[in-house]
């Protein structure tokens, strides 16, 4: 099965990451607004359950819930047209996806991690410009908390179900 | 907020079910294919934090995990044209929908419970007897394990949101 590892924010931070979703966003119906921490990989359901919840459990129980602000919006052009919620960089979510790549988490990173939280993608080059040019205008000033992070796999649909919730500071 | 307790069946369930749900039921993109625990239900997230969620661990800890059979679709009807999946009914599955109706945990039920995963909904009339007669033919012969449940929230535009998960037999 293909797992992923991801945080959703606070519901004030979904609703707005929604509001752009429901028009920009393909995969808005496929799994709700989420900071990825780690990048789909496959994995058998026994070695989720022997050895990486285990250690899932042991990097939550490690490390402490911590805040993030959100205060512009951002975008992967000219690599991909996504835009997204910009997550302002911390040591703590830096170090969080760290380890999440280490012991019997896969350890590759496909690209350097950029903590973001995804508003619009598959835009044509178009649309892109347009829409980038008038979000990319928005000044936000969000303050919210990560306080766990999930386990999730996916669907034959694509979409992503929960499989486990791990909160950070306990064990 | 609102929230909501369900489980999220495994993944070969939530595929057959989703078959369905893609064609015939329009929360096909709010969640994926649940078997509710306990109906919708507002609280405050302190009282969450500090009231329900304790109460949760301990029922969940308390619950040692069971397993269920699927063999056929039944419906509501004529109360709602909603087709389902239907749950076998088991002791372990009624005694863990009571305690989720106790203590802090709101006790009020709408409806006597029927363990079910909705496939199809909000069907016209017409709609509803020629997809029924169509489904009620077919006979599954499934089984699949409840080893958690999940506490969810609702998000403005309507979808779910998973909070937290209890893991039955653990603490």
């Amino acid at each position: 099965m293909r797992y992923g590892i991801a945080v959703f924010p606070s519901k004030k931070v979904q609703d707005v990451a929604n509001s752009y979703r429901k028009r920009y966003d393909p995969h808005y119906a496929l799994i709700p607004p989420h900071i990825t921490l780690k990048e789909p990989f496959d994995a058998e359901e026994n070695e989720i359950e022997e050895k990486i919840i285990p250690e899932l459990k042991q990097i939550a129980k490690n490390t402490e819930p911590f805040s993030y602000g959100i205060y512009k919006v951002s975008s992967f052009s000219p690599v991909t047209n996504t835009i997204y919620l910009k997550v302002e960089p911390s040591e703590e979510i830096f170090d969080l996806n760290d380890k999440l790549h280490t012991g019997s988490l896969p350890e590759k990173k496909d690209f350097k991690f950029v903590p973001h939280i995804t508003i619009a993608q598959k835009l044509s080059d178009d649309e892109f410009f347009d829409v980038y040019g008038s979000l990319s205008m928005n000044k936000f000033d969000i303050q919210d908390n990560i306080g766990r992070f999930q386990l999730l796999y996916q669907l034959e649909n694509g979409a992503w179900s929960v499989y486990e919730t791990f909160r950070l500071g306990e064990g």
